[in-house]
């Protein structure tokens, strides 16, 4: 990279913190701080560039030579393979604890019919990446895996479906460096839709998010739950007007960001609600915990158990809090009456996943400032987390949602009959999981071929090479099933083949020369554990080459 | 879906049929029969919405149950349980040649810079699909991954990779019914980048092609070969002016598609190309068949030797039949001078896999009229066939593109000097041989879960509810890692239970009643071969079921 490169992408992070910040409300000296860090970048641009303007890629097509900086676009990045090996390995635990609950795998357009989107996201709407209108129909990137799962249920006509679901969704929000929040990133999606008794597909969504994080070994987390039902008539019996209740939800949301005395500021100040009703609010989110106490608190309120909706939601956990014991994952659970989630299409149970240690990593694309940042504005655990540690610490979140999929069917038949199919579902983040997962290998060695074996000639001479012999034995290596590799050189040097083999962790080598071609045989060499006694490999013959490495791979 | 649902998809399907038969022109009685079906389909449209404009969704929103057709965008699909089963089969299968092969993979993102992309497609350009400007970058989304792979090789300055790369690739083609060609479909891509000794890598690539497609067994093939070397050459001595090379190779490219008389007409007419001189390349690019032979053809035609381009590509070839020999794959292949590829960075040799069996099967999602028309219209193999026979035929392609890294690297330094990396490489069209895979399975059952067990309760009564039995069951086998599935009701009936095995296809089941919970033991029943033997299960107790189901699970 050259240094100017360099400056502009380091520029352009420190621009991203600078943003981000000021975003979250820091201190102003932290701000001021990391805005002179960008200042002082901002003119080592200059010199090394040679002056002029320095803030913007210049856009002058890829012709002619001229400059464009190239690079993937803002909140997006490439994955290298060492980190799709670890990419492959996480998706396949997942899939696995996925299939073992019985669900069958999906997939739907990367883009949907703009119609389909709309409406479904509330005030996150305007981060929905639309294609340009080339002539024809008005196409959105995905948001999310949840809506396109609904439309898919809704178009299909499909009473009942276990499904998951590993794809990338899009966001045009500002890419978070401290947080690992990209404008493309996977989601894994697990949704039980169908009608059926009561809470029993709830407790196996969440089981299945103890299951998933306990096998990735993500650290110890806690899964927060509440009921939109309980939180509805917490808001009823405070006294939030009917009109307001979406947006005391959604500042009610916040208070895992930010204290409650900035929650209720937003609601009053903001928001013009009553400061009385505030207060109230403010008394019951506080009440969390183990789900049996806390379910006892509420019953002990008159006041909130008057309202029908309240007690439906008591009577939902209830049940929820015994299949969960029968699951055996009350332990990972917490009942928080702070939890509010974003999304309007939530009607039941929601539930979201935080990691609770200190080993809530910074992801492994995040500059060094960025990190310091991060571990000096850490405050500590609990309601009082601040943001980079909840929003890191958050990696699963979902909920029941009776109604999305009735949204499709209403406006699919004219005339015709609604029909709602309930669903519930959990979905992960996998980029805050990649980057922990990452952080944990990065000290070890990852192998991201498969190559089993590599096939090195010694003693070639230009004129009488050994390519054809190393062919031959690749070829016949690869009719057995066997990976295998060799060096695209007519006459590599011998450093180099070994090297290879190191590079690329290689376990075996079969070795060739002129001798052993004259007698027909090969040398096999373990260049893993570089085998004192068989230090200068085993020969064996060229005949019994393949069931020799057969037996010593184990295939 | 509504009647009126399913004409609008019916008419937009023979719509789509009669403009790709004009394209294609096609024969007038039989564009004019197809217009009459569509025609027919609009009048009942008409009748079925009871009047008004038929033409195009309308587009209301989707507040209000007004009615938008609710679908899938143009182009685009989604893939049920079942055929994720088969399409992930396809992928593993790709990826174990792919890894047999030393190959490592990586991950680039769905869209690219649009400066990236711009350049790089001659005249499919006009098929990117752009993202709307809502401010920030110009972005495109991806319409191959050969580009995306050089870019990626170009800024992460790598100096030699051999990567594969499964991904969805967006064109804004005129989708065709016959074809299965999609607006949105998978590529899968094996790349060899780096500087090696002349055509190893080459000879590689082309095996890899013969592995993927012996290991999907889709049929007989033949992968046709060329060198663009020879093919400029044979222009050059022919005498096409240098302005009009890519013009004429364009229209040569279409030989497989359309008769000689009919590139000759639009290489003189439209193209404005001498007689003499079309009547010239007519000679050349009727040559075709086994390698050797048709080296000792080129080498004894004088005029086209002198040509230096001629003998370098008659040397890079003859390496290469030596190595295709090697590798056992002379069989597959055929040296055509009529393959010419249309896209614009190849530099080297060039191929193509064509299907040559009758298996070439219609696409899943094709309508029935259309299926009839495609076979109508058949005429027979070789360089005759038609366009329906060629295009579903063609399932994979690919060749050397020494300049594309060097694109990016030379647009990235400013001042730098450029650093050319040679590339090599193949891409599978997954669609046409996931259709072949799917004709070929319909047959047969599908099992698009993993579930190894259900857990059976008889007997429940609604006081006396066994849900929390089947429950603790069944989380005693997923922490066994079993994969088991229960019915989500509180007293599910006895054959909906057992239709659920069956449905899906479950091979084991785990029976409870309050006789079993009372002697303290399950019956483990085979639902697979409904043994005669164990027709009413075998009795186990409870505390050796896991025990007994692993051994019968072989797990």
């Amino acid at each position: 990279m050259s240094d100017v490169e360099q400056l502009r992408q380091q520029m352009e992070k420190q621009g991203d913190l600078v943003r981000e910040l000021k975003a979250a409300r820091a201190e102003k000296a932290q701000v001021d701080a990391q805005v002179a860090v960008l200042l002082a970048l901002k003119d080592k641009l200059k010199i090394a560039s040679g002056g002029g303007e320095a803030e913007a890629p210049k856009k002058k097509g890829s012709g002619g030579g001229e400059a464009f900086v190239l690079k993937v676009p803002k909140g997006t990045k490439d994955y290298s393979p060492k980190e799709m090996s670890v990419r492959t390995e996480i998706f396949r635990t997942i899939v696995s604890v996925f299939e073992k609950h019985g669900a069958v795998t999906i997939d739907t357009p990367v883009f949907e019919l703009k119609e389909v989107l709309v409406g479904k996201y509330g005030e996150d709407s305007k981060l929905i990446y639309d294609l340009k209108d080339q002539g024809g129909e008005e196409c959105s990137l995905r948001y999310d895996l949840t809506v396109p799962f609904a439309r898919y249920v809704a178009l299909n006509k499909i009473a009942n479906i276990k499904r998951y679901h590993l794809a990338k969704v899009y966001r045009r929000d500002q890419p978070a460096i401290t947080k690992g929040r990209m404008r493309e990133f996977y989601q894994c999606d697990f949704d039980i839709a169908g009608s059926y008794d009561a809470m029993i597909p709830d407790a196996e969504c969440v089981r299945v998010a103890v299951d998933v994080l306990s096998q990735l070994d993500v650290g110890k987390f806690v899964i927060k739950l509440n009921h939109r039902k309980i939180l509805d008539a917490i808001f009823e019996v405070s006294g939030v007007p009917a009109d307001k209740v979406r947006a005391i939800s959604s500042a009610v949301d916040k208070l895992d960001k930010v204290s409650w005395a900035e929650v209720r500021r937003e609601m009053t100040d903001e928001k013009g609600l009553d400061a009385a009703v505030a207060d109230r609010i403010g008394e019951y989110v506080q009440i969390s915990g183990n789900g049996e106490v806390v379910l006892a608190q509420l019953q002990a309120l008159p006041e909130l158990m008057a309202s029908t909706k309240a007690q439906e939601g008591v009577k939902d956990m209830g049940l929820f809090f015994k299949y969960a014991k029968i699951y055996g994952i009350l332990d990972h659970v917490s009942f928080d009456m702070s939890l509010a989630r974003g999304l309007d299409y939530y009607t039941g149970v929601i539930y979201e996943a935080v990691l609770v240690e200190e080993n809530v990593r910074p992801a492994t694309t995040e500059a060094p400032a960025a990190a310091s940042t991060k571990k000096s504005s850490k405050k500590g655990k609990g309601d009082d987390e601040d943001e980079s540690q909840v929003r890191v610490g958050s990696i699963a979140a979902g909920g029941r949602y009776d109604g999305l999929v009735g949204m499709f069917s209403s406006t699919m038949h004219a005339k015709g009959k609604k029909t709602d199919v309930p669903c519930v579902g959990i979905s992960f983040g996998v980029e805050r999981i990649f980057s922990l997962v990452m952080a944990r290998k990065e000290k070890q060695e990852i192998k991201a071929n498969r190559t089993q074996v590599y096939v090195i000639s010694f003693g070639d001479k230009s004129e009488n090479s050994l390519l054809e012999e190393r062919m031959r034995i690749a070829a016949e290596l690869w009719d057995a099933g066997i990976a295998a590799e060799f060096a695209y050189k007519l006459v590599p040097r011998r450093d180099a083949q070994y090297d290879a083999c190191d590079k690329s962790v290689i376990p075996w080598a079969v070795i060739i020369g002129n001798t052993e071609i004259d007698q027909g045989v090969v040398k096999i060499k373990n260049m893993a554990h570089k085998d004192e006694l068989e230090k200068d490999g085993v020969v064996v013959a060229r005949s019994l080459m393949v069931a020799e490495l057969k037996q010593r791979l184990q295939i």
